[in-house]
């Protein structure tokens, strides 16, 4: 059991968190940090915190575990707030989509106190934001990457990788370029494409809206994600979805040439694609 | 009510057909057309056909409605055959999801014969085919195209209409030309974009797709659709397809070259989007 247990921004994530670890009974207390006082109010009304506060030295001081849970690029910036006010021994984890930025900031800490960061990277979330979109079963069967470095202590690493399997999500370790890679693949690349997606049928064909079904609606699902989080993202990680993006603009032209001169060979790499898909399922 | 509907092709589109004719009380006899006479068993077992044939002179002899349910190149073959054999005054509708080529072809039989072609594209389907996915309720609230040439006898255009409403759809008007520059946008885009997303992401990062979540699942759900299918769309409508990929190649460098030098500018695009994409709802 966790005593104190130290939310850092509490929407989405930080709010199904506290929820979770709440529903769990996996911390004595839970304590709330955000900038705006009036946003904790609800989960503070909904029991999720124990207690919530706008003041993050206050907040981190008797810390054991801290979640860091705001944008990507903020993480970083708080890292060293944290490493500045929170007890020696605390365990640091964040939930950032991109990992190389926050593990070379704690490292670059490290030599300035005896926290503990290591990265988590849970692969839930939800086109809407805020603590009102959060759930107590987000984590549930959901994929969460823990990314130690060489550095990393064992026992901070169990500490993060335990916390996740209490809320109910399935751990997996990667180091954080093989994660930058993977997720500019899985998460980063699809974003990018619901929204330039979105945004060039609505300039091109407005009025073909209303013909809208279901494809194009799961499509372009994500095109109503957070556009702070993911400003934040396309930015931080924009070499590896770089990379990704050639090799999509290059599936997408050879689709189109061979619709043009080659029906039979369009019809066998829609096959073999099918089949890349229905093996996902 | 319908006397003799024929259904030509009983798969995912038709078999829904046939079912929720039936269970409208549409038609006094409902008639299946196919070339394998196997996959015609199933639809007759679940009493979603009167009778069945792989004779279409047979099947379509007598008919009141005939609903061409197969895919959109092979519609364009059938039309002559069906125009040969059905008695003068049948209306021909199909389902195809281009609607221009099939359009063209029944205003050249039109001189051959007092058959009344008027097309249909109904907006509903799944990534699965064949009878086994029919459903009674496929077309419940979904929309269907009509569309009605120049030359078009009012009464056919009203027969068609009338069939699709008491399916339970919503019908639309639009001339064959816009009819296909809409959904090149809202569906035949959708699909490329989904077939280059997976085939890019199992070709660079195969590895990563453990990780995908549904984000990236709903993004390329549609690239399991129907090889078949798709390759006669492709093909078919590939001038307004191509004119749409032009669209969203432009829109995807935007978002990149916004990652690179301008932040702030991307989060003001990605926000534009995101209204857009949520007054879909």
């Amino acid at each position: 059991v966790i005593e104190r247990l130290v939310i850092v921004g509490v929407g989405l994530l930080g709010g199904s968190a506290a929820l979770a670890a709440r529903a769990a009974g996996l911390a004595r207390r839970i304590v709330g940090v955000g900038r705006d006082r009036a946003r904790l109010g609800p989960p503070v009304a909904a029991g999720a915190l124990d207690e919530a506060t706008t003041d993050l030295p206050a907040g981190v001081a008797g810390a054991d575990l801290v979640l860091v849970a705001v944008p990507v690029l903020a993480s970083e910036e708080i890292l060293a707030r944290i490493w500045a006010a929170a007890p020696a021994g605390t365990v640091v984890t964040d939930v950032g989509s991109t990992k190389a930025g926050i593990v070379r900031r704690a490292e670059a800490l490290r030599p300035a106190g005896r926290l503990h960061f290591v990265g988590s990277h849970p692969m839930a979330g939800s086109e809407r934001s805020g603590f009102s979109a959060a759930r107590a079963d987000l984590f549930q069967g959901a994929r969460v990457v823990v990314t130690p470095g060489e550095t990393s202590e064992p026992r901070a690493v169990k500490t993060v990788t335990g916390f996740w399997e209490a809320l109910g999500a399935r751990v997996s370790l990667l180091d954080a370029e093989a994660h930058d890679r993977a997720v500019a693949a899985v998460s980063h690349l699809p974003h990018v494409v619901a929204y330039a997606l979105m945004d060039a049928v609505a300039r091109l064909e407005a009025d073909a809206l209303d013909l809208a079904a279901r494809g194009f609606r799961d499509t372009t699902r994500i095109a109503a994600s957070d556009p702070d989080v993911w400003t934040e993202i396309f930015v931080a990680n924009r070499a590896a979805l770089g990379q990704c993006l050639r090799g999509f603009r290059q599936a997408l032209d050879e689709l189109e040439a061979l619709a043009a001169r080659d029906p039979a060979a369009l019809r066998a790499a829609l096959a073999r694609i099918r089949g890349a898909r229905e093996a996902l399922r």
